[in-house]
């Protein structure tokens, strides 16, 4: 698997240019770390130090960074110019170093978009944008790359496919290694690191991670009654016969994310239990069939919520039916009555509508597919059913 | 070790209401999930899906969160209502949900604070505070939590301790795992998951970890010459006879964090890696012993850059000589020629002052400390002499 290359990142800076000029504006300020990224390959961990990059329409890429990354920025792929401060607070202010380097780019006076107008984060403290006195205008322009990020590039699915491979197998040892007794943190940090190691021996030494990677697998607390609790957190809860299981599994590789959620059961589960799983399995099959370019993201969720209304099953409904997923574990558009936007050949989704049932537990697959011309393709590979989904 | 109670979180709400009759406010409204988490005892992974807790002077908290979060939100310690929206972005946005939370406290048309003027987060779009016509004015009041947080409570302190603890035991085996031809993930995730066991086993099975918590150690990249960049983030390199290594340990609990970085060498450290080495311990002694009540953060920044200036070592200089830790890693006060924080006891700080020296690597030391009446404590416990940190 090759990293993306310098001319990745500066084929998706003319697009920015384009829009910029689309838009009438001379330059763009990005605070997001991830759409800093996504934009010149610069990778950091965002902390009370301001960091932004910026992009003139005339070419020049600019990184503002605080000095401890300058090194580090000098070195991102796609960058032509680093500005540097001290520090955060230090004795002036950093935002006025931000003003140097859209100075510096021929920007100053000029109408400017940002994705935000004030950088921000605990502990930090500063002016926005437009107390700066640099620029004529200040203009929202968030949307610029978050529009981009809508259709995955065909090396971003290939880099997402391989995030699967390695979640997939990270979750069949989540399942191989959970059954009575057992607790939530031993099950989840023995499949992980396993399946880390065996992705890592399997990208080779040569393979620079550059960030978080690594596969992993877990219940976020999602155990027995408790797994009716949807995004619960880590509880370390320990596994009893009859108990319902919602786990969750992917992988990390150069900040993209797959996605992977499975409901097992601890030994024979019930009638009750078995009747609300085949009903999730309905659901889901209905998202993943209503999944086509033609139509929008509400269409997916309506059909949803059209099953759920039809079977009285309203009172086990708690959120949409999935989210697009790349750099963001959840990115737009989002399989939501409200989202309207338009499904496109290679946009990806998790697809996951769930059930949950206060005493007994949550009863949700999560699936990450990959939209093609003419339906779907699934991204993670795992079986569905529930005979293959009882453990101990 | 017992949990926060809701008393402790009452305790803090009764603080918050204190200074908003200071300053003639109403109620506030908190996005940022770390100040939730801290007034309320409700942890929650954030998203593109707002959350706010809504705090009204006369006595109430409101939690304002999505349907798949209400079940949790009410269990949570120190919350008397919850108002959920069904989705984002949902048939009808989520922040009007937020206005009728805000009427129901019997806030609507008063002054009102909040830490932030507009949810945020990729893939989310929202009107401001301002915008939903629900108050008479909104003021910026993200310093009130921020205030409170600087002096750490002694329950508080506990359970840092209890952090630093298993980041120095999961320091321990970094150093053992760590040598020549031995690779950055496997020696990190080894001792990672090997302190994490322990630190689960000593808690106990009635131990409830609501998040992610666990012991780590590792390197962000930091080996041989890399080690000269700062913050870098993880590349996997395989340590070689000569490298000059960077580390990181520490550990969560409930939300909290502590903080021991060291220097160490892969075999023979050189005469000039112990010169930079015995510049680097100075620093820190430096830093050590000018942190007590009485002075700023600016004062302990201002005399290790002194030392710096005298021994021309500021090519190699590259950030300020610490911060606060907590909820955050970093958190203010910081340790900021430009921070004018009176230092206090109960403060806790980190004491890093670094020098990075391009093609050799990078020397620093990093210790939690707290502060006392006339100086400071440990709380992290680690040799920090060359001899001790020789490795292979």
């Amino acid at each position: 698997m090759e990293p993306f290359t310098q001319q990745d990142y500066r084929a998706r800076q003319e697009r920015v240019r384009e829009e910029l000029g689309r838009r009438g504006l001379a330059g763009l300020v990005l605070f997001d770390a991830i759409s800093i990224r996504y934009l010149s390959g610069f990778a950091f961990i965002p902390t009370e130090r301001p960091i932004a990059l910026v992009l003139a329409r005339s070419g020049e890429a600019g990184l503002f960074v605080p000095l401890l990354e300058a090194e580090h920025a000098k070195k991102a792929p796609a960058v032509d110019r680093v500005r540097s401060y001290p520090e955060y607070p230090g004795r002036r202010h950093p935002m006025h170093f931000l003003a140097d380097l859209v100075t510096e780019l021929g920007l100053r006076g000029h109408r400017l978009g940002a994705d935000r107008m004030r950088y921000g984060g605990f502990g930090y403290r500063g002016p926005s944008l437009a107390e700066l006195g640099v620029a004529r205008e200040w203009l929202d322009a968030g949307d610029v790359v978050e529009t981009m990020r809508l259709v995955k590039e065909p090396k971003e699915i290939e880099v997402i496919r391989e995030c699967a491979r390695w979640g997939d197998l990270a979750h069949r040892k989540l399942q191989e290694y959970s059954g009575p007794g057992r607790r939530e943190m031993d099950v989840a940090s023995r499949a992980s690191r396993e399946a880390t190691a065996a992705m890592m021996a399997a990208l080779g030494p040569d393979f620079r991670p550059e960030g978080q990677t690594g596969a992993h697998a877990g219940f976020r607390g999602q155990i027995g009654p408790n797994s009716a609790l949807p995004h619960a957190v880590n509880l370390n809860l320990a596994m009893s016969p009859g108990d319902t299981l919602v786990t969750g599994a992917g992988a990390e590789i150069w900040g993209y994310h797959s996605e992977l959620e499975r409901t097992m059961f601890v030994a024979e589960p019930s009638a009750e239990q078995r009747r609300f799983f085949q009903h999730m399995l309905n659901l889901q099959d209905i998202a993943l069939e209503a999944i086509r370019p033609g139509r929008t993201c509400a269409d997916v969720d309506r059909e949803v919520e059209r099953y759920f209304e039809e079977h009285g099953l309203m009172p086990y409904w708690r959120h949409h039916s999935g989210h697009n997923i790349g750099l963001n574990y959840h990115e737009p558009p989002f399989l939501d009555v409200g989202d309207e936007t338009p499904i496109e050949p290679g946009m990806l989704f998790t697809v996951e509508p769930g059930l949950y049932v206060e005493g007994l537990g949550g009863f949700r697959h999560s699936d990450t597919v990959l939209v093609t011309d003419t339906g779907i393709e699934f991204v993670s590979h795992y079986p569905r059913d529930l005979d293959s989904l009882i453990v101990g």
